[in-house]
């Protein structure tokens, strides 16, 4: 009897869209040339890198110069990050970042306090969320730029970007956002937002792993991090990875047309498994923000759920759920060979032994109530095991 | 009627050989885990990943631990030549590189210059040999890092890197060789080599576009220049991409096995031509080393052919034989945007127009005969259409 296999790990990565994959498929062997050659062969290439462009500034409303392709989320937030830093460090050496975000922000940050930028890295209270008005007292004269990611990895906060961006620009300060895990289900208008930077990773989106964009509003100045050919704007060297591109254009494509759809669907799924897990486990806890949502969206990631179970290491229990064919995690796989507590756990104010007592469930565009149902039954029985 | 299309293009790009691309496609929707995540999926995803990665060391005579996947050949080589001239930098400030390196690696130390490392760009005689003598007279007590291509993209001059490797090692200086385009036509053992660092680009040896290698040999003090993950032994962050890798790898293991069988072959296929043309074209002449074999390999990549043809220009030629479905290049892809001569062209001391009129022909694994019979036939009419 083969187990069944039940996957509720997509916020670490997703598999690929069949429909993203049939439309990179003819570009590995067949149209695979240089898009920078001149010969035809390089044209084709070239009008299928455009197309993608125009196809991904639509889904972003923004225009196809705004786009840039990279070859991952992370290379897109080092670039964000680094890229104007370094460009405008002229006008002042003062960044500003969250205690939350994902390793690709804190550390580059890092990176930057080495080249001499001071950084505010700004709390966040027991849900996530960032303090506005602790923003604002932040902000000095010497302050280039704010980067606040759109919606936590974790615990599925999601940060109320337009009012960042509205802070941002009154001070004519660059705003970047990291929308990896807000992508699938919230509306990326570049406009509305108001946001001079936003990364996308394909890996997260149904799109192939080795992609990412970078959104760059017309006139921010930034410089690129790696050193070579002319491609994307003169800001990101080296040859095309057109299959890569095709297939993060598609999956974007898809992701903003049924987002709605999707935050819908999956927030029923996401209500209807906490409100049956806290029955089943009294002594659990929700971690993030609660579920109802607000006007402007939702307070929380729909396919996000976060629980402490005290008493029992987080680690334990996915390994537990494993040998049940249930696949969660203990919070980013960025972070995952490490056994410290999350930084972002910890940053919520949860004590180092609660953080090391939580996992994570989240929920794909395949997650069905059935699949769910047999978590709501093995997940107790698992806990008492290893309570016993 | 279907017009004939020769490509000859092969060291702008390459298209992916289809037992690689059969090899990578369980890896985008099937085994599509995160390697980091510690689940099943996760797992069976590190297990292909640990296989890719013994698979490489095997092609290049080296430890698995020595191994680190990138995005691309540019990514390689930056991270090379950042990474370490950062992390050895308490030792010199001396950098090493020649004039005729592709623009990832020029770009790169023109970069360095900027952090405050001092740079020695040397010069390569007329058929685009590196002095080694100029090289020894070159090195200072400050000299950290030696970074000289295996083989040249534009005019297929194979340096002598045993020999540069040596005189490196003497001095305990680092040596680093961008072998994107010799991997396919030489064996790359990194221990007979004595090399350091090694790039290999997946898209120039019939792999997926968006990979590349670096092998760094035990030892070396490199440090990262992506920030976020702990992925690749903390000097590569980002999501590890599993088709991508697992396509470099069959790539290279494929490349590594028939590299003998390719150099043989396809430079029976460049003497033939280069014989010929020379014939039908009196006035055309040869950019680069002569063909014959020394006893180490060749002095020149099997598949390069460089010309150089008087009072035409060779982007007009390149958009002719278009007409004939003829696909040549002016020089790098990297470049081809510019209408600037080749720094490799004006480094071998060509004259400017020279430099302009020339055009580089690179064969590949399906070349054959009678593409080259047909280009031999068009290219004269079309080169005497263009002197009319």
């Amino acid at each position: 009897m083969t187990q069944q296999k039940i996957y509720l790990d997509y916020a670490a990565t997703t598999p690929v869209d069949p429909e993203v994959l049939e439309a990179m498929l003819p570009y590995f062997s067949e149209i695979f040339g240089n898009p920078e050659s001149l010969h035809s062969e390089g044209l084709d290439a070239k009008q299928a890198l455009d197309h993608a462009r125009n196809s991904c500034a639509k889904s972003l409303n923004c225009s196809s110069s705004e786009i840039i392709f990279t070859g991952s989320g992370t290379e897109s937030n080092n670039l964000a990050i680094i890229g104007t830093a370094r460009a405008n460090k002229a006008r002042g050496n003062h960044l500003i970042t969250s205690k939350i975000e994902h390793p690709s922000v804190l550390n580059t940050f890092k990176f930057l306090e080495k080249e001499g930028f001071k950084v505010t890295y700004l709390n966040v209270d027991k849900e996530g969320f960032v303090n506005l008005s602790e923003l604002k007292n932040s902000l000095t004269k010497n302050t280039i730029l704010v980067s606040i990611m759109f919606a936590n990895n974790e615990i599925g906060v999601v940060e109320p970007i337009e009012e960042i961006a509205k802070i941002c620009q009154k001070h004519s300060i660059l705003f970047h956002t990291d929308a990896c895990q807000a992508t699938e289900y919230f509306k990326l208008d570049t406009k509305k937002l108001g946001i001079d930077l936003l990364t996308i990773n394909g890996s997260k989106i149904y799109g192939p792993k080795g992609t990412g964009i970078l959104f760059i509003k017309k006139g921010t100045k930034i410089e690129s991090i790696s050193k070579g050919g002319n491609q994307e704007y003169g800001l990101r060297a080296g040859t095309h990875n057109l299959p890569g591109i095709i297939g993060i254009a598609r999956a974007l494509e898809i992701s903003q047309k049924n987002f709605a759809k999707e935050n819908k669907k999956t927030s029923l799924l996401r209500d209807y498994f906490i409100e049956n897990i806290l029955k089943k486990i009294p002594d659990a806890t929700l971690n993030g923000p609660p579920c109802h949502s607000r006007e402007s969206g939702n307070l929380r990631l729909p396919n996000n759920i976060n629980l402490t179970i005290p008493k029992i290491e987080g680690k334990d229990l996915l390994l537990q759920l494993d040998n049940f064919g249930i696949a969660v995690s203990t919070g980013s796989a960025c972070s995952s060979g490490k056994n410290d507590a999350s930084h972002v756990l910890l940053a919520i104010d949860l004590k180092e032994n609660f953080a090391k007592s939580s996992i994570r469930i989240s929920l794909g565009k395949s997650t069905t109530k059935k699949e769910l149902e047999y978590v709501l039954e093995i997940l107790p029985k698992v806990v008492q095991q290893l309570k016993n």
